[in-house]
């Protein structure tokens, strides 16, 4: 049986997603594309149909599965429906930016018993994933750390939108924290708008440092920037008491130049190139689960925590001082 | 119209290719796997047909093109049938080990005028394309140099019947030399049987340095081992007037391992996982260019100078002295 | 004029200071070494004479500086005693765990106004030297970030009386921060004993992260850990508007052996052997700023302001939240 | 017994060397400096005296070694003269560029039977020396691989004197070779002149490949330029049955700057400051042997070896072929 997808949004992710299912992933068809763009839906829908009617693609009994990609306001809504109609759900990060939203959203989800996967892309990258198969190999996690810059800021309107550096950049890492070390029981925040400096007028933040205790009792900081002149910056490191794991900033070739002026490598540009692997592999994942009747990871607990780390870290930001993860 | 492909030979990078061109490859099909072995064939053959008759995939019109991956000693004579027939042709490499069947079968592929590429994937390999681009930005390139180790050293049954280390195993590195630096036009070979010592019986070397003067002036040096206790190494540098390229060692992943025992990085084990990507990439080539009607690379020309360059070397170390390359 | 010394202290950094000051140091000679245990200070005295009486060398006139390497709490005794002896003052860090007796110490040192400098000498390390040289090529500095990890725990006799990780330890990261971002306002410390448990009787910790932010605006978080089974590491990042500046963590040498186990490079043990250059640079600008009549650096601010940094990091540990530098 | 020292020749090196004589190396003293340009001798002569006659040094009854840094066409008959007059004798490589004549000189110094140590530096290098001792845990040495690049070419008046690249440049890495390798029997040259192509008119290149084979069975291959215009380069490769050495090329620090031209790593400019340690660690060591009354190393042995390469080097890439080391 292979499993039927709609592919709910059809921007840039959405159209990778309905790309990859279409052909590459092993196990799945792509049987539609919906967006509220008609024109844009129809670019994206290889050789699915495409919609603007979300309606339509819950009642087609081809479809198995919704992977939604629309804009994160539409998510709640989208997998509650989806959820009622029975569908498979593929939920890009993040369910919502109100937490009580994202808990009545997956509250629904489990009720329907559908399969549900969120779109934390980063632990199948082959880099992380090798780390955490190697992490009982440095004994106890002690400290964890890593290091997203973003090669430059968005436009502002996008910023001032996105719920925030935590919500929208660093619960990437946040998730990672949490997929090597358990649950986050308390954070601490410190930011300050350097490179947007309007982006204080919205209580948010480019250059952030979020510390963090786990429930084991390990500690962990993130750091993030807007903004890295050099290039897009993901590195991760694990300190245990039997050594560490060191995720090293990926390259997208082994290649170097030296010349007079530097030496020159060959950076990925931008997540979509740096992540393309990942994208695939999480769908795979997610297909190969739900075709087996198991459920998939990460699931709807991931999905609740890191929001409510990352709210909590936003909290903290504002009001100062550390914030328990309730 | 999609390229229909008949795979010829169903050993571990037969049923590879065939994977890919059942699944990866666009604008292409799989219409049959050929193996004297029917069970092999069977095993790779995914949607397409089996089958232990080379004549048959000659003669069904849905196979566009043949590629040929059986034992060497069979290249020339299925190249020369599949060219009579007009199929378009991929061929592992090396096309013949005796140079004059290989010019004579690429003299018949010229004659009937199909399309024609040799499996050198290293030059679809992202980090040694990349460096093909950037070439000009070190000027003029001087020297040359290549190093390749495999972790160990194949059974004596396969090294003494392998046509020598030359034509087995650094004509991937001599096609990479004429990749960025164009013609050669003189060897030196110097080897020793250090590692597996019953080598010296057959007049061949498991330990190899090959210099090379090239047609442009500059010079170069190909480095081999049978044996890298500490993995697969494949590193490649092109010093110019005006710096330098060096593709790196590849890691599967930038993960390290810091422990008391010392750093532990993610190696590729062996050639068909440092390469999974270049294979595809060089069918997808191929593909591409019988499809817009263009001549694919590396071609005919490619295919006999790297042999030429690897008997000369053969010479070199059998005789001693620089041998020139006809 | 040869700048006559005292060296007061003759344990494994006094002697370090009283061979650099005798056979290294230009401008200087070792007069003698104190040490209550005559037969320490006999085998450290090299050329000069040994005693075991403080006030003897400051009633000699050849003793023209003192090297204070005694026990922390006999800093601030003897700066105040030198001071009044007209006498210049290198002191080894920390002035005192007290900050009171420490500003009283320093006070007694400017109204006396001798030559001070105090023992931070990783600002001497050419690597350290050097980033605070290429700091403008980076823009405006906005995240610092230091990792410092032992190779193993000291005996928990010395870490219960050391004044805590952050005056003992971190305090070398914090005047560095200070070195590249000047004057540091507020800290947060977040840290756990994991490694020697029994730390947490005397409220201290092993693995430690400590957030700051400085005057200027820039954030900072300093990573420490008791123990690094893979080696003593430093590791120092400046991340600015036009690029980052990165001290890696340096080898003794650039060997690094590959073998079946791993990849083993060259670390440095200890600090003694890691800033062996930067214990005789600091000692060299020392002297040569005593000789030229200019202030040596870093002086009495620095040495108050990082301890001030430390103590207001202890006291976020202790009592929770972020603390205001006063 | 301090050792007391006449440096013969003022030039850079010698200057050098006389310099650590008079500050650093322990058990050593500067008694003179001489050189033909008495202005040069005063210039270097620190605290010993100066003078222009060889004769006058000789003679002197606190010199008990010479240390001979002048031309290299003086080299032999001074060697001869300080033998004869019973001085240890730490001689600037190479001896002579006429193999008879550094042959009958050190056959005097052996029959005076006075130390003798030959300046290649490279085998005291932290890095180099580090390899040395680890040596056996590679197992047996099987292939051998050097690049040195010169940041740019000397001038055509010195390259057209100094004997060629394999007796001036490339020494230093057969020196180093048979440190790692023992004795080379066998050697082939191959070279263009790309950058300086005046040099082909005195049958020199400027871009060299040099293999060779050791009386052990081992292979190996020197590679040398004239120009590197990303810095100054030397790497050095074992391969051994049981793993790899690699003497990474050595930064000045381990700083690097991100920005967006590229990475920028600090550079030792040229050989003074990337040997700098060796510089003194050899005198140190020559000092050591001659007062413990032990062989200093390398010795007469080295020096002629190193030579016969060379020229045997020189032999090749002039005639072409493979040249036997007699």
């Amino acid at each position: 049986m292979m499993l039927g997808f709609a592919v709910i949004g059809a921007g840039r992710i959405g159209a990778l997603h309905a790309e990859n299912v279409a052909r590459v992933i092993k196990g799945a068809r792509l049987v539609a594309v919906m967006d509220a763009d008609l024109e844009r839906a129809r670019a994206a829908a290889v050789d699915g149909y495409s919609t603007d009617e979300f309606d339509k693609v819950l009642e087609d009994r081809q479809v198995d599965a919704v992977l939604i990609a629309s804009p994160t306001d539409q998510h709640a809504g989208q997998m509650i429906a989806a959820a009622r109609a029975g569908k498979a759900i593929f939920c890009e990060k993040p369910v919502s930016l109100d937490v009580q939203l994202a808990s009545s959203a997956l509250q629904e989800v489990s009720k329907a018993g559908v399969p549900f996967q969120i779109g934390f892309q980063r632990r199948y990258d082959p880099g992380f994933a090798a780390a955490r198969e190697q992490l009982d190999k440095i004994g106890r996690l002690e400290m964890f750390r890593a290091i997203t810059c973003d090669p430059e800021p968005a436009p502002f309107e996008y910023l001032s939108g996105c719920g925030g550096i935590y919500a929208d950049m660093a619960i990437h890492d946040i998730d990672i924290a949490r997929f090597y070390g358990g649950d986050i029981v308390e954070v601490t925040a410190m930011g300050a708008a350097l490179i947007v400096p309007q982006l204080a007028q919205v209580n948010d933040v480019d250059t952030s440092i979020l510390t963090m205790r786990f429930a084991s009792g390990a500690i962990g900081v993130i750091q993030n920037s807007r903004r890295a002149v050099y290039g897009y910056e993901i590195r991760t490191e694990l300190l245990g008491s039997g050594g560490k794991l060191v995720i090293e900033e990926e390259r997208a070739t082994p290649l170097f130049r030296y010349d007079a002026s530097g030496i020159h490598g060959d950076f990925h540009g931008w997540f979509i190139k740096r992540f393309r692997q990942a994208y695939r592999d999480e769908l795979q994942a997610f297909v190969d689960a739900v075709r087996a009747g198991s459920p998939p990871a990460p699931g709807t607990r991931d999905a609740l925590e890191s929001l409510r780390v990352a709210l909590a870290a936003t909290r903290s930001l504002r009001d100062g001082g550390s914030v328990r993860v309730e």
